[in-house]
């Protein structure tokens, strides 16, 4: 049996994506229902300014609040080498650096060309290295809008060879695919995943961040894992997106995810119905905010339990 | 490029499930608007008594205006050998007899047994074969519910293979796969098509039948592509279901389809933005009616139109 790890990134992408601020009690609440339903990683936040994203101000208090639950790995968004900074200091067991292969996206979102964000990189590296051993963060580099983007339209294969080189080079740890605008198809997961694992090695392209836009992110999750990547990332409810992505909103729902996993006979290690118990904390703490999934509309199959 | 039949559904699979009665002009500018968008094959409704689906009550007369439209298949369902006398008098190409490997759902949705459903099996064969051979029309057995039943679960493979090979026996050119309840995962649809070709022979069970009730619909057409099947029924804005399988619905939508079949190389001979302006007469003609679909809310990527 496969082992499969589901990423739950709701706590940052979900919430970065909408007006309402979650009081961190019921973020705390959240996380700790997941990790007790069995989601093995989850992104807590990101290191923002809070003035650019208030939603996810608390973040440095839930990483401190994440590290206290056995056997979760405390994953959080890093920007820059300031925020990773932060994180470091906080704790965290994984930093992702989002670098957009679309240049003019990077500097919408990021306000960094290429090359500075790759000086990023370098920089968080470094902290990295100067930390003993054991307090080493994993660091990945996440390409962002990698299936094309809502401003540049599809990105030259070359600039992102040349992009996922850079990340490793720079020191990273490895490398993901983010489906920032939900422009993937089954076949372009499929040949964007050899394009990078051809450059980076394949032990270096593991995991995927896709999104829902245009109802095909398990057609493509199914693709990723043909293509025999490991980590999916998914919201719970499907909340999220990118909010600097014109148009491209929803994250695939981690809810409907796990149950495809599940069904296929993958191993995720998630307790379904716990899971799906889970988003009354989203919907009492996100009063009116839209939750997505077909699963928890549809229940489980009959004779699910049984043979789970 | 492999070409892909996306067969359109709405008007039968997704009328019958909704308490609206389309008026039978907006039905034929629906039918037309979808074939003169590329759909080659549609299913404009089903032979059954007025009383028990009123919605499809001008099934001959819908029939009758499609044989009009050139290069158009008018596929019909049929429940009965009196179903399928009427839509052989109407001249449709394509006869649809789905038989739940349930018998309990049989029961439910036919009221029929097994056996006597294939005894009409036999019988539509035997009035087809009294045809001359040019107005013969194509005969479908639909494996229904082969997936798991809201009602029995998961059924046993020996009892598919014995009424796929039974399906054959009387006379069916083919058979066909159908998850009416929305219970089928990527894996099960691989397995449940290698186990009916290993019954039927390869090129005798080439479509599929999807629900989107689980969220599931494009990941298992993508593992039917990749199994070798080649039609793919769907409905537009998703309309339907089955309403007899409680808790079941949503057909897949044909918009979100057809984006994921031309995304990743395949041809449909499908004009999506011609398809997606068709959804206006969907909406015009069932006010308060729920559309679903998320390429029509997204949009096309940029860059879409220059490349196809």
């Amino acid at each position: 049996m496969v082992r499969i790890l589901v990423s739950e990134v709701g706590p940052r992408d979900g919430l970065q994506s909408i007006s309402a601020i979650m009081p961190t009690a019921a973020k705390k609440a959240w996380i700790e229902a997941e990790a007790a339903a069995g989601v093995s990683e989850i992104e807590v936040g990101s290191f923002v300014p809070a003035r650019l994203l208030p939603q996810l101000a608390d973040t440095a208090e839930l990483v401190s609040h994440a590290l206290a639950i056995p056997h979760l790995t405390v994953a959080v968004l890093v920007p820059n080498a300031k925020g990773a900074e932060a994180a470091i200091a906080a704790g965290a067991h994984k930093l992702t650096l989002p670098l957009s292969v679309s240049e003019t996206h990077s500097l919408a979102n990021l306000r960094k060309t290429h090359a500075q964000v790759i000086d990023e990189a370098y920089m968080i590296a470094a902290m990295i290295r100067a930390q003993p051993p054991a307090k080493r963060p994993h660091f990945e580099g996440s390409l962002s809008t990698v299936f094309g983007c809502t401003l540049e339209g599809p990105i030259r294969d070359s600039q992102i060879e040349k992009l996922a080189a850079a990340l490793m080079e720079a020191g990273c740890d490895d490398v993901g695919l983010a489906d920032t605008t939900g422009y993937a198809d089954p076949m372009s997961v499929k040949r964007l995943i050899a394009l990078v694992r051809n450059v980076v090695g394949e032990t270096k392209l593991t995991g995927i961040h896709l999104h829902n836009t245009r109802g095909l992110g398990l057609a493509n999750a199914l693709a990723a894992l043909e293509a025999g990547l490991t980590t999916l990332d998914a919201s719970l409810g499907g909340l999220g997106g990118c909010p600097f992505a014109p148009g491209a909103s929803g994250n695939i729902v981690t809810e409907d995810l796990v149950f495809m996993l599940e069904a296929m006979g993958f191993e995720t290690g998630i307790d379904l119905p716990k899971l799906l118990k889970t988003r009354e904390i989203l919907a009492a703490a996100l009063p009116g905010e839209a939750l997505y999934g077909f699963v928890p509309d549809a229940g489980l199959p009959l004779g699910w339990e049984k043979a789970a």
